[in-house]
Parts: structure tokens; C-alpha cells; sequence
């Protein structure tokens, strides 16, 4: 049970955190921080948050749980702005999609709080961000990776082991360079590719025609083209080494497709696609690893 | 009302078609033809057809109304096999999901019986294919595009129309080349984009631990690289020339995007990822046309 949670960044991750963090008996009080006054008034409103605080500060002040749940942009100056404070014995830690970002401004700003900072990506999220869509379910059945450094204390690993377990998430952990390559993969790179095929199409001078036409396919395959321009700025930007080099393997990919459609050899064209078919068919999200 | 629907290859398709006819109360009698006889056995034992044909010719003979629901590679042979008793008035259809290459096989295969053919694409289809999954509700509410040649009984044309109408579905008319050039762009080249980044994924050396991490956005955006590989290999070869059309003009939009990540520019890649996520925002699939 911790006493006090301080959420710096009320919105749907950070205020999930705190109402999962209530639901599960874990944590007496909230005490929540936002850049913006009426993100906090409503998130006291919703019964997310119990105090109001009036800075990052005020938040970690007499918190012995601190979630920096904050744009990336923001992490390092919030950082900065609460290291004095913190104590060796507290949790701190981030809810970030890229990690290796995270660690170095940790090692820029954080000082002699380094060791209790436990950088941390749960894998859940929503098309619609906003303390209002916070609940507390938000994180039961998901991964969440854990990067620790050779620095944190291995006390509050194992404290962030727990509380995330309590919530019902799966607890991962490698580091922050392993994430990043990982991440930039699976998420951030098909970002990138559903944002370039999507302006691709609509773009065209055909475009708007061509996009009435399109159906279940093409709606799921482009659905994280929708994704918030801000956040995702920041991940392609954040991890845009790995980005690129995926890039460079998902175009050898293309190409040795096309080099198939080209030579019509439709026998090893189909070939290939039955071995990526099956592979996707037997695919499971969340699946236990080797 | 029509006395009798031929169909050729009872599969989701063919089915589906037959189903919603019968549901519909437009036709009589289904006599069905299946490559393999097992297939045809389902389809009666299922009510889908009427009774059974033991070849395409006999599913022809003594229908009003004929559905080709093969795949694309046996459409010339089939057209071929049945040309010499497709009578002048009989409404002949086939549902491929390219439309260049049909309408060419029909010139070279149909001789007489060529003011006859209404090419059409439903639309429509399911994760799952043959005859179990067939359901008289495929049809309703989805797209059906039909190709007619100059050639083509007007008539005709408008007795698909009405067909397609009565299932429930938006019949929309265009040229079999605008046709091709559409779903390369929303269908053809997605498919192939999502077999080259799952392919690129999976095969890297720590492929298998990095789809383990995948998450929701990942599974939907490789949904479609699940998809039966010999359709595919059939599409992506007839219509090649417009898939890689899509290629260059998507290939353009990635280096873009790329160029904006490289160069550090962080505005301008967050206004451009706005401009996109905007559009797939206010998309809406079977969102009527201009």
C-alpha cells in the first residue's frame, strides 16, 4: 500500500494509473498535476486524482509513487524541475513509447535521483487520449516493459514489478536500446508506413474517389494513420534511428516482392506470400514469448 | 424474378449470391457447379443450392441468371466451356475483384455471347472463404462495382443493377481501367504492403521476440497480410501495372516523410502527419461520393 501517488501528467495514461492504482486498494491518495487547470479540475471531478497540485513539485512533494506521465517533450524539463525532491526510497517512473530518449535525459537532469527512476512503457492506449477517457482497466492484460539501468535500485524494480503485476499487466524487461529496436518494428515504423500509404492515396489526383471506394481492408490497415500527430512526432523523431532502419529492411521486402510481380513468377510469389500468410495467421497478440 | 441461377464455384461468393437471391425471393431454382464435388454436396446440404451440376455447362443450361465465381486464373477456361449456350437475354456475371483482365478473357473467350457478360466486383468478403461461411446477408450494404463493355446489352446492365440493388448493395458503374487503377490504390498495393512489412518483421534475427512484444495497432495493420495467398498471387499479377504505379507514388510519400525525419524538422513533420491524420480521421468507409 503506498501512502501517496503523485500523477505529473493527468491524462489518459497517467489518470488511468491512478484509478487503477484506487481500484486495486493500492495507494491511499492521489495527488495529480497538470500543465493545464481544467485537465486537473476535471480529472478531481471524475474522482481520478483526490488533490489538485499546483506544480510538478507539489505532486512528488510527500509522494512515495511518482508516474511522469507527460508528452515527451516535456520529460526532461519535468525532470529538471522535480529532481530535488525526490527521494532515494520513492518509485519514479514514465509511461513513454521510446525508452533510450527517456534514459539519457534521466542521465542528463535527474542527478544523484537516478536510481530511483524505473523507466517504464505499458503497451495500452486509446484512440481518444484525455483524462475523460481514463479507466481504470486501461492496463489489465497488457505489457509493460521496464528498462531499467545499471544505476536503478533493484529494490524498486522489483516495487515496479509488483505494482504493475497488481494491475493486472504483464511485466517485461530489457533494455532501453532492445525496446527502442523492438518497438521501432512492431510500432513505430508502421506508423510511419500507414501515414506515407495513406497521403500516397489521398493525394493522387484521384484521390477522393479512390478513398470512397475503399473498404474493411483498407480501414484497418490505415486506422493508425489517425493517430495523434504531436505524440507520434515525437516517437519518429525520439527512435528515428531504428525507424530508419527498419525502413531499410521492409524495403528490401518490398522489393524482392516486386522483383516477383515484375518477372511474373507466380509460383514463387504465391510461395512467399504463403509463408508470410501463414506466419501472420498463427500470430497472436500478447502470445508468451520463447 | 428469375426461374434459374446458374452458379459456377460455390464458394463465400457464390454462395453468398445464392443465399441472398433465394432470401430475396428472386429466383426460383439454384443449380450450382463446384470443381470439386464436395463442395457442390455442402451447398445442397446446406440449402444453398437447388441442386447440383456436374459440370459448368449443366449450371448454365436452363438458367435466366448465371454468377462465374471462380477463381481468376480458371475465368477464361470457364467462359470458354459454357459460351455456346449463354443465350442472349441470360444476365452472365462474374465477381473478381480485378476487371481489365476479366473484361479481356471475356473478348477473347465469349464471342457471341459477349453483350451478355456484366462484369461486376462486390465489395464484400470475409476472413474465412467456402461454401460454410456463405451468408444471405454478405451482400447487403456493401459496394458492388460494375464494368460493362460498349459491347454490353444495356438492358443487362440494368437488370445487375437491379439485382445487386435488391440484395441490399450501392451499385456503382465505371470503366473496367478506372476500375483496376482504384483498388490498386485502397486493396491491391495495401495487401502488398502488408506482406512486405510482416515479412520484413518476422524475418529479422529477433523477429520472433519483437512480435511478441506487437500490439493492437500492429494487428490491424497486418490483418490483411493474413489474407489466402493464391487470390492474392491472381490479383497482384493481373494487375500488376497499377499495383506498382502505387508503389512509385507511395515510395514518394515515404522519402518524403523520411527526408523531414532526417533532417530534424519537427514542425514540418508533425504539420504533414497532421494534414494525414486529419484525412484518415474524417474518412468514412462507403461514405457516399462527390
Amino acid at each position: 500500500m503506498y501512502q501517496q501517488l503523485g500523477v505529473i501528467g493527468c491524462g489518459l495514461m497517467g489518470g488511468s494509473f491512478a484509478l487503477a492504482m484506487k481500484k486495486a486498494g493500492l495507494v491511499r491518495r492521489v495527488v495529480g498535476y497538470s500543465k493545464s487547470p481544467s485537465t486537473t479540475e476535471t480529472a478531481k471531478k471524475l474522482g481520478v486524482i483526490d488533490v489538485i497540485a499546483e506544480s510538478a513539485l507539489l505532486a512528488v512533494s510527500g509522494s512515495d509513487i511518482v508516474l511522469l506521465a507527460v508528452p515527451v517533450a516535456a520529460t526532461e524539463s519535468t525532470m529538471k524541475a522535480v529532481r530535488h525532491i525526490l527521494k532515494a526510497d520513492v518509485l519514479f517512473m514514465d509511461v513513454g513509447s521510446t525508452k533510450c530518449d527517456v534514459v539519457e535525459a534521466a542521465r542528463r537532469s535527474l542527478g544523484k535521483a537516478l536510481p530511483g527512476f524505473v523507466p517504464a512503457h505499458p503497451i495500452a492506449g486509446k484512440e481518444s487520449g484525455g483524462v475523460q477517457h481514463a479507466e481504470a482497466e486501461l492496463y489489465k492484460g497488457r505489457q509493460v516493459i521496464l528498462t531499467p539501468l545499471p544505476e536503478t535500485t533493484p529494490g524498486l524494480v522489483q516495487k515496479a514489478t509488483d505494482v504493475w503485476s497488481a494491475l493486472g499487466a504483464q511485466v517485461l524487461k530489457m533494455s532501453a536500446a532492445n525496446h527502442d529496436a523492438a518497438f521501432a518494428a512492431v510500432s513505430h515504423f508502421p506508423h510511419l508506413l500507414a501515414y506515407a500509404f495513406f497521403q500516397s492515396v489521398a493525394a493522387q489526383p484521384a484521390g477522393r474517389d479512390y478513398l470512397s471506394l475503399a473498404g474493411p481492408g483498407f480501414r484497418d490497415f490505415t486506422r493508425i494513420a489517425a493517430s495523434e500527430p504531436s505524440v507520434w512526432r515525437d516517437i519518429l523523431m525520439a527512435n528515428k534511428t531504428e525507424v530508419l532502419a527498419q525502413s531499410r529492411l521492409f524495403r528490401q521486402a518490398l522489393d524482392g516482392l516486386e522483383a516477383l510481380l515484375k518477372s511474373g513468377d507466380a509460383t514463387e510469389l504465391e510461395d512467399r506470400i504463403r509463408q508470410i500468410s501463414d506466419g501472420r495467421a498463427n500470430w497472436q497478440m500478447g502470445a508468451p514469448r520463447r
